[in-house]
């Protein structure tokens, strides 16, 4: 079942498993908040665009248990990986894992969706990396996809009213907002993270609605740590401790 | 001095003072914290859109002392007032309070300002307004000018790397970052002030640059009240307290 390097981690979630490898890229506390800020009903339809090691299609599958999930991911071994951690958990009927560029949206499924949520990667100056297919290169630098290209590949998966959940850096937050924009998505609900009550977001959470109407809302912040170093009792709830 | 209905307040601020009317619009917390978030070097010159009493002017010069402020009110008896605090003020040399409306930006001076301030009508939905003459109702709701405008009229009267600041509500962000990105724009610095720290915030006051370059930073959040209900030691600095 694993690879030189792989290790299965426990979810704390439901007893879901998954399998990591600590040269690549390991998920953190980034996939836990976007999966506690999304949200999918029962009957509903699910893809993670970038899937990685495919920890938001478990997650998700933990929390809401929606009736399908489709996990994207460009990289063909890491794909594999992920396709593991599904046959781990014995979920393949709910979950599949394609190996797929977010930007072929027709081969994922056009009008199909009632939520995409992604991970993206998060900077845009993608000069000075010295190896472009470098994992976590990858899943960090906009390489392969770009914030403009991701939020038009969601618009043409989701159906009218379907929902886009993203997690982001507050810096690029006129360009998802302009990118929303143009793919005529109406962004709902935004939540900045921070460290704590005094510092500056180094997060966001964005919910965005496909053809909806207008009524944004900038949440509560959710801090990350008390003025004590420990963590916020949000933080332990999310977490489920 | 004053004409029915108005009174002299003491801006405690230099010893300025502002002539208001009851029956009008009289500023609040907002231009105060909009002026303290905005900035203008002593060799500026400086325009207030919408400047209603006079108060930013006032504001402005008080805290910065620009070579020359011009306030921009469309209401010929509202301006009338302004005008009237200005020379209290004995101020007739640094403050000139125009009669205009936003949109004739060539009336106001193309390429001519280094900085802009804007305290908007917050509210677009104007239907149901029962007397759109009531001046109230155009200090808050998009009757005579609306987002789009304000900043089309910033992007002229503003020279290259001259700013914006503005003060508005949440749920207009995703407006405010669209407009700001069709007239060139860059959102420099977002500031979210939240009644307290368990609260959604109220008002956003944002920083843009003309033909600036891509830096957007998200402040740590302004809270104006403490959990007891007292203001933050911020507020009371803000307030010269």
């Amino acid at each position: 079942m694993l690879n030189p390097g792989e290790k299965i981690e426990d979810l704390e979630l439901k007893g879901l498993k998954i399998i990591q490898n600590k040269e690549w890229f390991c998920f953190g506390i980034d996939a836990v908040l976007l999966a506690d800020f999304a949200n999918a009903k029962k009957d509903s339809r699910v893809v993670d665009f970038g899937t990685g090691t495919g920890i938001l299609p478990l997650l998700m599958e933990g929390r809401y248990s929606p009736k399908e999930i489709v996990g994207v991911e460009v990289q063909a071994e890491v794909a594999e990986m992920a396709n593991r951690s599904i046959e781990l958990n014995d979920l393949q009927d709910k979950i599949k894992i394609i190996n797929e560029d977010i930007k072929n949206y027709k081969d994922i499924g056009c009008n199909y969706f009632d939520v995409v949520v992604c991970n993206p990667p998060y900077k845009k100056d993608n000069t000075g990396i010295k190896n472009p297919t470098d994992k976590k290169a990858i899943s960090r630098h906009e390489i392969l996809v770009n914030l403009d290209e991701i939020i038009l590949s969601a618009s043409k998966v989701l159906k009218s009213g379907g929902k886009l959940y993203m997690i982001h850096r507050p810096e690029r937050l006129s360009h998802i907002l302009v990118a929303l924009n143009k793919y005529k998505f109406a962004p709902r609900r935004i939540r900045f993270i921070h460290p704590n009550i005094n510092k500056k977001p180094t997060m966001l959470l964005i919910e965005a609605v496909r053809s909806g109407g207008d009524f944004l809302t900038i949440d509560s912040p959710l801090y990350v740590y008390n003025e004590d170093g420990s963590y916020t009792d949000e933080i332990n709830r999310i977490y489920g401790r």
